[in-house]
């Protein structure tokens, strides 16, 4: 099944060709602030699930084209990131003398977007580049506390694509990453049961139809498992939590005009315009403080 | 006037010595999840306070002894953080031999706690030192991207006192910083309106009633103003929204049976205590990866 978000904060079901509204189950609809409403879909859903199923069956429901999709998520505890986690992407990074370290980071849940937003980039004013990172969207199910890698699938609701933007530099990264808008998410959530093999995810990005990066998750440095397994180590993990599971090579740069299109096999695809925006400067990238040695 | 949260999400509005109930305003309560009924206060407060204020004078309400505080906003949008921001404590790091950058970072919103809540180390069983640091929490009030310095304060909803726990480290700061508990903040929100000069803010730390970290927003690297303008030229702010602002010299470790005692002038005053808990192992810690030089 897929899970939706669209026309202003309403939440549906789908098969990939229509949509069911379920907004008034959860609370949600455009006047809801914050956009919690899926946060409590996703909790509830095994409560649903049998009645959900039915609904695809048996209503007509509305064409999935006529509505406009929203980020699935926009307001999670939390929107966790795995730092360089593929072998290969390890290579490339590591090839710029650059460092990292591990445990997860965090991305700005105003970072969020979804699948027919525009990237907008951040007017920098300083020929930085910023690039593209294609990853898997971990979307939790189910709230827990120190989760052993073999029980981690238990609190996996669903997928999705996820593109983590980032604008090189040496500035705190989560700030590089946590652009408005720097967090395409969509076009759906799809649920656990229809990825047949955790460990054997294809995912592959395209920028203007070219291919650029393309990776299975049998590749990863850190499996899904243990992902799930140290977040929650530190950090109860809440419904709705998002992990996104790092990227593997071939992360380049964007520029206005571009299309991104990201396709997560028995997930989803989406494709997003790149625009140029005009806002974003700061004295952060325009006259960076003198840089301090310290933690 | 002070906002707090106590009894298992029940808002209310405070002298410093009584509480009145205002829950059923905004939605909150035992049952509301997630908790999410502050951020609309936050949000509605402009339109309630003449109310509040005149509840205040007339109301007997029940004396602030009588309930349990809890952290005053368990669900931000975002929590974010500025790295080392005095120039004393960006010495005394140097010294360390570490790094940083400039932007902010962010800690996960369930490392949020509050004031009679203890903070609880990790199980990490590999000596690790857990660090004390010692802040002011800004409280956002008002929605709004790429906000200029000379408006920021019209951003801020109030302030509150802000321990960022931390274990030291090489591993993600984020994830270093994120344990459940790591984020202690309390005892209440002070409306802006009581603070006089946000450039003049005094701070202080103890352990055990010893002084470990005094410092004065004077002396911050990247003052107050301009984090809300560095913050909003990345991320649309919204109401809730919290931002740490800093730790001065002295961070120092903390060990089980500790009691951290944090005073922000005019904003007011917590102790916490510190215990040993068992939860916290991962691999990160217990069995690091080989490190990857990148990004």
């Amino acid at each position: 099944m897929k899970i939706v978000r669209f026309n202003e904060n309403r939440l549906g079901i789908s098969d990939g060709q229509k949509v069911i509204d379920v907004t008034g189950l959860f609370g949600a609809g455009p006047d809801e602030w914050p956009p919690v409403g899926m946060n409590r879909l996703i909790r509830d859903f095994a409560q649903h699930r049998g009645a959900f199923e039915r609904r695809l069956q048996t209503e007509a429901g509305a064409p999935l084209s006529s509505v406009r999709l929203e980020t699935p998520v926009p307001w999670p505890n939390k929107l966790m990131a795995y730092p360089v986690n593929y072998h290969d992407h390890a290579t490339e990074m590591a090839s710029k003398g650059l460092a990292s370290v591990q445990g997860y980071f965090l991305k700005s849940n105003s970072s969020l977007s979804g699948p027919q937003d525009p990237v907008v980039l951040p007017a920098l004013g300083s020929g930085r580049e910023i690039h593209h990172e294609c990853e898997i969207g971990l979307i939790i199910g189910k709230e827990g506390r120190q989760i052993a890698p073999e029980n981690a699938l238990d609190y996996v609701f669903g997928y999705t694509c996820l593109l983590d933007m980032t604008v090189r530099g040496k500035e705190e990264r989560v700030f590089r990453k946590s652009y408005d808008s720097f967090t395409p998410v969509g076009p759906w959530i799809t649920t656990a049961d229809e990825v047949p093999d955790v460990a054997d995810i294809d995912m592959q990005l395209w920028v203007n139809g070219e291919p650029r990066q393309k990776a299975n998750t049998r590749d990863l440095i850190v499996d899904i498992r243990q992902m799930i397994s140290i977040a929650s180590s530190a950090s109860t993990l809440y419904p709705g939590d998002i992990v996104a599971t790092g990227t593997p090579a071939g992360v380049d740069k964007v520029v206005p005009g571009d299309i991104i299109t990201i396709e997560v096999a028995n997930v989803g695809r989406m494709s997003v315009p790149v625009v140029q925006g005009e806002l974003g400067e700061n004295i952060v990238f325009a006259k960076p403080y003198e840089f301090v040695r310290a933690h």
